[in-house]
């Protein structure tokens, strides 16, 4: 039996590890799990799986809660500090899947209590990266990457000899508009860009999937999974998202993971590492898919790309500040406030205005994340649409 | 120092080896090298390998040989018997290259000897699959596969948990022909037969890939390699030839081993195993490749894929009678004696004539080989172009 806590159990991510564990209940014992305000689908989720611990974020949802798991057995509490107490009880997995900078606590929570830890969160390595792996690193905390891309990588890379792999390729779809004109991108609905072409995600990162810098953060997150240089990521457009990532080696061999566009997938493959666990997901029919096509990303069209290289590179605070720009940017373009263009320089303009140095701390990166996020939203209100 | 030896060290495949090993003359030692009847390449490799033995196996060239090498240092010695013998000195790893049924010997004596032996030679697991698995398994000798479709595969496998693996995906090339109407395929000459699209390769396996025998004989290998049942070996017909085969697990997960189509990147993976080694190899560039294309092999026009998965279900002796009477069909298509579509037809009125029990030793092995090729002789003679 391997214990299990879920951090963030009521979103795509957390419900896709629920639906695994409840397909396998005599492997899985489950410890905690939290969410942000969903109390029916938590408390339903504890019920079943029959968890010691719910925790809702809000603290105005523990009413809520206490009478949705009442006679249940499964104990109920709320707060950000009861979302950290429950990824210090120690369970031997923790899927940390709570979205955004909230997340951060808690991820670092979950470093800190030791086992193993999937990591579904972004932020946490690319806003606090070297804060991050330095925690795994002196708790013994095994850190299993969740997203998809670095989960391919994760399973294609011998990380006993890195020394004897040249390049990560990491695939992007490239997003619905690769092909646009730079007229056509300046005129970009918000409702265009959620609409993402492979996978079925939230506006925020459809939009990220658009201006590729979801691929830019993932090629930082990359950067503090797997041990190679910063120049040794790369980054092709392969449309139907087959190719999840590749690996290649000296030899010039490349390893490659495909399969179904299902995020149980990857999530299988951190429950069950180092073994691996059957999965009811669709198997991947390449005679059906028929084709997969590769093409280099155009610079002009996808300027967040080199944004997040530059931070990649420069290291410290910068990718923390383009990430907490960007989500400022991102949620003005959503709300119609700014163009589609402007997302890549507003995050620009707030790495030239900004540049404190690099944060040693959690809490330092806290801070950076909330001025940055100041920054931009005055760097919002310059533009008019 | 890695002790090496080159079984047909002057074809393509030994001389691929020869180039990585020379790349390298600090990490390998050449014991032996062996050719057919080529005595100034042989001599060549040897002078420049310093090698301590060189074996012609045609006896007529030994003079030839010995003149070549005289005041070199390296021994030179000529037969069947010699090749053989330096298959028998124990390298601590021995290339298999030695094509046809001229292999079969000496890949048994490499297996007899230990150590770890790197097969190029097809027939050796085709036709005597038991016999050579149950004798690498006897002498503790590791087996290695260099084709390029095996070596991916072998990349791709954790051969520690061969229950997590649901599907092995062995990719084709299809041929020249793969959309060719009947009409046109019965029109095939010889001389279309023998351009292959993507690998530079000899007249025989050209006509086998545009068969697809070639893709057939390779199932047969593949499942004396790999731990798994007949059933779960597939075929997709892949143009481009860039991915080299895959392996699917049982968590919907798909890994494929890509490259350029060079053979020294199988061989050196085989030859640094469980390591690697870097190689001057063409990087795979995937965006100049620009697209992968699937498709399944359609069933009337590659009757020879048919035949193969019959003759591997059914095992014992059919095999190899299979793989006989398909070189005695090629040979006379390349003669202009038979028309294309005739090879397969004569490969299974051998199968339907004869039908002798299970081998259990390579003599035997040899000689239902034999006795296989005279009923195809008889078949060839037949037909009437």
């Amino acid at each position: 039996m391997k214990s299990v806590t879920i951090l963030g159990a009521t979103g795509s991510v957390g419900s896709s590890t629920l639906d695994l564990i409840e397909r396998s209940p005599e492997a899985f014992e489950v410890v905690a799990l939290t969410a942000h305000r969903d109390v029916a689908k938590l408390a339903a989720a504890a019920i079943r799986t029959r968890a010691k611990l719910a925790v809702v974020a809000d603290e105005t949802c523990l009413e809520a809660l206490r009478a949705a798991l009442a006679g249940s057995g499964v104990e109920a509490r709320a707060g950000a500090g009861a979302v950290c107490e429950a990824a210090r009880m120690g369970a031997d997995w923790t899927m940390a899947a709570i979205v955004g900078t909230a997340g951060l606590k808690p991820v670092m929570a979950a470093l800190e209590a030791g086992g193993t830890v999937a990591l579904a969160n972004k932020e946490a390595l690319v806003s606090a990266g070297d804060v991050m792996t330095a925690a795994a690193r002196n708790h013994g905390t095994t850190l299993l990457p969740v997203d998809s891309e670095h989960n391919a990588v994760f399973q294609c890379l011998d990380s006993t000899a890195p020394d004897r792999v040249s390049r990560i390729i990491l695939t992007a779809s490239g997003g619905p508009f690769r092909d646009y004109s730079h007229d056509q991108m300046g005129a970009i609905t918000p409702a265009q860009a959620v609409a993402h072409p492979n996978w079925s995600m939230g506006a925020k990162i459809s939009v990220d999937s658009a201006t590729m810098m979801n691929k830019g953060l993932e090629l930082i997150e990359a950067f503090h999974l797997f041990p190679l240089r910063a120049d040794q990521f790369d980054v092709v457009i392969h449309r139907q998202s087959v190719i999840h990532s590749m690996v290649e080696y000296v030899d010039g061999s490349v390893l490659a993971q495909l399969g179904s566009p299902d995020m149980r997938i990857p999530i299988a493959y951190a429950l069950a590492w180092p073994d691996r666990m059957a999965t009811p997901c669709e198997r991947l029919d390449l005679v059906r898919v028929g084709r997969l096509d590769f093409e280099a990303p155009v610079d002009w069209r996808f300027p967040a790309l080199a944004l997040a290289r530059d931070a990649l590179s420069a290291g410290g605070a910068r990718p923390a500040i383009l990430n907490a720009a960007n989500e400022v940017a991102v949620a003005a373009f959503l709300e119609g406030r700014v163009g589609f263009l402007e997302i890549a320089a507003i995050v620009a303009d707030t790495l030239a205005r900004y540049d404190p140095a690099a944060p040693e701390s959690l809490d330092a990166v806290l801070a950076i994340d909330a001025e940055a996020r100041a920054y931009a939203g005055e760097r919002v209100k310059d533009c008019v649409l």
